[in-house]
C-alpha cells in the first residue's frame, strides 16, 4: 500500500511558511509500513487543488491532505475534493453540532461563515477535531478495475492535525494491505560531538546493515536512529534490542535517553525517584532551563525559576551579594556560585542551577567568553564553564542542555 | 511566468529529512517574480521521477529540481531528465574536467563512479558547483505550441543548492518575461478570531482583487497577506500601501504590527518609549511571557520574571499572602492580582504581568477553568480571565499573547 502526502495553501507554495506536516506524515505512515511516494504542495486555487487530488487519487492507494479546511474564503480544500471525486458537498449536521459547540464552550457567537466548515463531499466520514472549527474528512473514492483510494483531508494546524492523527492511523490499520511493519527506536546522546560518538562505535553505520543505524546532530544533542523492516513489531523489536546495548555499551553515560526523552525529562525523573527538588536562576538565556521544566509534568520537584534580565534583580529578588557581583561581573564562576546559593535558600529546594551567559556573535577566531553553570545541592557545589563559539540564536538552547546535564550527572553520581 | 519546485530523494518522501530548500527557492523566485505553484516531492526511482519531470515541464515556465545528483546507484535525476525531455545523456568533458580537478585538490583519487556525474541531457549547459563533485543542469525543453521550458535540476545540499543559486536567477533574469516584481507585506492582529476579523473588514479577501489579500490564523495570531505585482517595487507599494490603510481603519487595535513583529516586540518598543519598567510572574505557562520578553533586545526595560511551579514559591520569593492564595485558589483573580501586585513591589518595576493558568485537557462541551491575568501598574489594576477550550499545548503560547496584548491595550491607553 503507498500514499501520497499534499499541503494546501499559497502561504507554503510561495515560501511564506515551511511545511513540517508532509515530513510528519511521511513518518506516521512509515510506522504502519506504507510507504509515501510523493509530497505534493498545492496552492489555494480550485482548478490546480482540484487537479492534484484526482491525481493522487489516481497514483496512490491512501491520500493525506493538510490544510484548506478554515472557514474563509480561500479554503479550498472542501471543494476541490468534492470535485475531485465527484462526491457533492452536503451538509453534515453532526459536524455544524460540533462547531458550535466549540464556538458556544468559547463564549463566543458562531459566525455565519463557519458554516461552511460543515459541508462535506457526499459518502464522507468526518474525522473529529477535538480542539478546533475544523473537522477532517475521510472519503473513499472508487477507481475503475482497481481497489478504492481513500483520501484523508486534515486541517494544516499542525498541533490539530498531530491530535487528529490517531483516528488516521486507526482506520488504515483496519484496511487489509498493511502488512510489513517498519519499526525506529533513537538512542540520544549529550556530551560529545557527532564524529566523536560515530568513533566510538563499532562499524554500526553503514549502508546495508540490519537494522540500520543513522547519526545526525540536532542543537548538540546527537541522535543514533535505529530502523529495522520485519513482519510484526515484535520481530523489529528483536533485530533493534541488540543494536540499542551495544550503542548504550560503548557510549555510557553519554546516553541520555531514548525516543522523545529530552534531557529535562530525565533529570525530572531522577529528582522525583530521589525524592529531591530544584529550581533555577538563569541570567542571558531567557529563561529556557525553567521553561523546559515547568513543560514537563514535574511531580512537584520543580519549584520554580527566576529570569533575571537585569543585575538588579539578582539582589532585590535573591539577595546575591552586590558588592560579590561588581567584584567579579555578572559573567563570572563566582557570580553564577552566588547566584546558585542564594537560589536554593530562597526557593528552598534541595538544588539549584545557576546559568550566566551573555550572548554575543564573536568573529570566527575569536575567542568567546564562556558561559558559566553551577549547580548548588546537598553534596556542595559543582561549577563548569563552557566557550561558545555559537550564533546567540543558538546559545539558549545549547546553554540550557549544558546545565541540565551537570545536574544530570550529578543526580547519576557521576 | 510561474514555476514549479521538485524535491527527489527517499530521504524526503519517508520523512527522514525535511525539506527545507523548497521553501528557500519559493522566496528566490517570487523575489524574481516568478509564482511557484507546485512543490512536488518524488522518490529514488526512476519512472515517477520521470513522470515528475514531464508534468512539471508542461505545467510550468520554469523548473528548479533538487537533489538525485550525487554518483551513486540512487541518483537517477540525470537519467530522468534525459527521458522526460526526450534529450539523450551525453558525456559533457568540461564537467569530467571539473569534477577530476575538485578531486585532485582534494588529494583523492576520482573514483570511476563520479564519472556519471560529467553525463548530461543533451543541449544541457552545465551549472558550475564551486565546493561540489555534482555540477547542475540547464536545459531548455520545446513545448509545442508554447514557449519553451526551463529546467534547472541542482545538488539537494542545501549549502552548494545555495551557492549555485546565482547563476539560475541571472539566468532567469536573462529571459524575456522576467519584468515584474511581486511584494508582499503581512498585517498582524490580536483579539479576534480568523472570521471575525474576515467580517469586520470590506471586501477584500477574493480571488482576482489587486492586490490579493491573504487571511489566515497562527496560534491566535491573524496575519493579514498582501501582494501585489508590479514593474517595480515602488509600484507594488503604492498598490499595497492603500490596502494597508483599510485594514488598519476598519480593524482599529486589534492590529498590532506588520512584518515580522510579535506582541513582545510592540510592547517593548511602548515600554522603552514611555520609559517604563516591566517584570513578570507565571504559574502554568512555564515562563513563556518573560522567555518572549527577554529573547527581544529589551533597552533595560524588562527587568525579569519569576515562573512558579509550586505556590510555596509564591510566598517565599514574591511574599504574597498564603492565607489569600489558600482561601481563593490559585486559579482565582484575587490570586493573580496578589502575584502582579507582589512581582511589581519585589521587582521594583513600573508594571507587573501576572498569569496563572492550569492547563488541563477538557472534553469537547465541558466548560475548561479560565486562565486568569492581572496587569499591576502605575494606573492601577487591570484584570482579565478567558475560558480557553484549546490543547495544553497550545494554551501556553495563547496565554503568553493575552497577556501581553491585556499590557499592549494598557500602554496604548486603551
Amino acid at each position: 500500500m503507498n500514499a501520497e502526502i499534499i499541503a494546501v495553501g499559497d502561504e507554503i507554495t510561495s515560501g511564506q511558511l515551511l511545511d513540517t506536516n508532509s515530513q510528519w506524515l511521511s513518518q506516521r505512515l512509515a510506522e504502519l509500513g506504507i510507504r509515501a511516494l510523493y509530497h505534493t504542495t498545492v496552492g489555494d486555487e480550485l482548478e490546480p487543488c482540484a487537479a492534484v487530488f484526482r491525481q493522487a487519487i489516481e497514483r496512490a492507494d491512501v491520500v493525506v491532505a493538510t490544510g484548506g479546511l478554515g472557514p474563509t474564503a480561500d479554503d479550498l480544500t472542501r471543494e476541490a475534493l468534492a470535485q475531485a471525486a465527484s462526491h457533492p458537498l452536503v451538509l453534515v449536521p453532526e459536524a455544524l453540532e460540533h462547531i458550535r459547540t466549540l464556538f458556544a464552550s468559547r463564549k463566543r457567537p458562531m459566525p455565519k461563515q463557519n458554516e461552511v466548515q460543515a459541508l462535506f463531499p457526499s459518502g464522507s466520514r468526518v474525522v473529529p477535531n477535538p480542539h478546533g472549527t475544523a473537522p477532517g474528512i475521510d472519503l473513499e473514492t472508487a477507481r475503475p478495475g482497481r481497489s478504492p483510494s481513500r483520501f484523508f483531508a486534515l486541517p494544516g494546524v499542525p498541533a490539530e492535525m498531530v491530535e487528529m492523527w490517531p483516528y488516521v492511523a486507526s482506520a488504515l490499520a483496519g484496511m487489509e494491505k498493511v502488512a510489513r511493519v517498519v519499526c525506529r527506536r533513537n538512542v540520544k546522546c549529550f556530551g560529545a560531538g557527532e564524529s566523536q560518538i560515530e568513533s566510538m562505535l563499532p562499524d554500526l553505520i553503514r549502508r546495508g546493515r540490519t537494522p540500520t543505524v543513522g547519526i545526525n546532530a540536532s542543537q548538540a544533542t546527537i541522535i543514533l536512529r535505529i530502523a529495522a523492516e520485519g513482519a510484526s513489531e515484535a520481530e523489529c523489536q528483536a533485530l533493534i534490542g541488540p543494536t540499542v546495548a551495544t550503542i548504550r555499551q560503548h557510549l555510557g553515560p553519554l546516553v541520555y535517553g531514548e525516543g522523545d526523552e529530552e534531557l529535562q525529562d530525565v533529570v525530572v525523573r531522577l529528582l522525583a525517584e530521589q525524592g529531591k527538588t530544584l529550581a533555577t536562576i538563569e541570567v542571558g538565556t531567557a529563561g529556557t532551563v525553567a521553561q523546559w521544566l515547568a513543560s514537563v509534568p514535574s511531580k512537584g520537584c520543580f519549584h520554580g525559576g527566576l529570569v533575571a534580565a537585569e543585575a538588579d534583580t539578582l539582589g532585590s529578588l535573591l539577595g546575591v551579594d552586590s558588592a560579590l557581583l561588581a567584584r567579579h561581573g555578572l559573567s563570572s564562576g563566582e557570580a553564577v556560585e552566588a547566584m546558585a546559593v542564594a537560589c536554593r535558600d530562597r526557593f528552598r529546594t534541595d538544588y539549584a542551577l545557576g546559568v550566566s551567559a551573555f550572548p554575543e556573535p564573536v568573529p570566527v577566531g575569536v575567542e568567546p567568553k564562556p558561559v558559566f553553570f553551577a549547580l548548588a545541592g546537598p553534596g556542595g557545589i559543582r561549577r563548569k564553564q563552557v566557550p561558545f563559539a555559537l550564533h546567540p540564536a543558538l546559545l539558549t538552547t545549547y546553554c540550557a542542555k549544558h546545565a541540565l546535564n551537570l545536574l544530570r550527572l550529578a543526580l547519576l553520581g557521576l
